[in-house]
């Protein structure tokens, strides 16, 4: 009998899975046909779980192995489960999707929470905003959430103007892992999971039909995964 | 006895061969060890050696086939050639550097050609020039060549900025496709080759030691066809 999967996650109010980094995880899973067991943790538990151990989420325990970081995560379930259907194709997959995550990372998950910092406050457990916040901004140096996001307004024609690369190749693939999805899907999905969780901004242009075509495919894979309650409108 | 493979490419006065898109091919062959003849073109001959079939290179020719579009010939070259070593590792990989080529042409390409238009002119073989002004001052809707890049230097930091996912990736891989070069590290080594070819002002800032490290990894593949004579400095 396989041991059971135990996936850490974090958590708004609202019960959504709320990190784009598991959600990166809970597709890896469905993709590899691997069932979990969620634990859900709001920003303040995970010190509290962990005894330090890990600071961020997802964490998964499989047996005796307890692990952090979502990338780890995924070399780990392409290793320890190689009958499944493999995250990674090929070590150049790897490698591509990898550069590809630094890409993501700076031109849409620096923008998104750009954006949102202050939306993502507003949806945290209440127990959980005052360390949200003090951690936040002091990274942004002493700047306030409110500050952070005034003008957040301004900044979606460039966001948007920032997916063409992404609209470019969807016009000609059904997923950005081509025919079928692959970690590339995730990771992007995953990043509009996060903001559907927390959004009060429409962060889609309405007539961005290829974008919107895409996400739909992909909040409908492996079940609906995607389609959890509480999504905020991603589009005017 | 195979048939021979000639590539059809395009040069500039000095004799360098300086199209970023033949690059990719020149090191997706020596990637698969084909040898090929090299048959060198100036812009305003690749209309009268196709008679209007193909309007870029590069094109090759092998056998009763002739065709162009780059990404079209490494396909043509992976299937053609399942004996030699793959350019594209599975299909997810493919997918994925066919997403990476969209970022890699609106992040890099587009703004090196802001760069260097001008410097493109006058590398260009004489007869080639009033070709090359007119058609690309034409894409600029009458802008000047001259006008166009007048402000360049001052692109630089931005441009720069703009390679922060590379050097991300380079501080833990030696190549972009991991810890042996693949499609990706011949799209942006083009790009750069391109840009050696044509350069009067120096890319890179000195201390760029991270993608210095990589181009000299990549200059010197397959016994250091990058290494052609006549490159301008890159860095300052």
């Amino acid at each position: 009998m396989e041991d059971k999967i135990r996936l850490y996650e974090l958590v708004t109010q609202n019960g959504r899975s709320a990190s784009p980094y598991v959600w990166r995880i809970r597709y890896s899973l469905a993709h590899k046909g691997l069932p979990f067991e969620s634990m859900p943790l709001g920003f303040c538990d995970i010190q509290k779980q962990f005894g330090g151990r890990f600071k961020t989420v997802p964490v998964i325990e499989h047996g005796a192995t307890m692990m952090a970081e979502s990338w780890d995560i995924a070399d780990y379930l392409d290793r320890e489960f190689p009958d499944r259907p493999p995250l990674f194709g090929s070590a150049g997959e790897r490698a591509t999707l990898r550069l590809l995550e630094n890409w993501i990372g700076i031109e849409i998950l620096r923008p998104m929470f750009r954006i949102y910092a202050l939306d993502i406050l507003n949806a945290a457990r209440p127990e959980d905003r005052p360390y949200f916040r003090s951690s936040r901004e002091n990274w942004l140096k002493g700047v306030t959430l409110e500050e952070f996001t005034a003008d957040r307004t301004s900044q979606l024609p460039k966001f948007r103007e920032g997916l063409l690369p992404l609209r470019l190749h969807l016009a000609s693939y059904p997923f950005l892992g081509g025919n079928t999805p692959n970690y590339a899907d995730y990771m992007v999905l995953g990043l509009f999971q996060w903001v559907g969780t927390v959004s009060t901004l429409p962060l889609l242009a309405k007539d961005d039909d290829t974008l919107r075509s895409w996400l739909e495919r992909g909040f409908d894979l492996y079940g609906g995964i995607g389609r959890a309650p509480g999504m905020q409108p991603l589009f005017e």
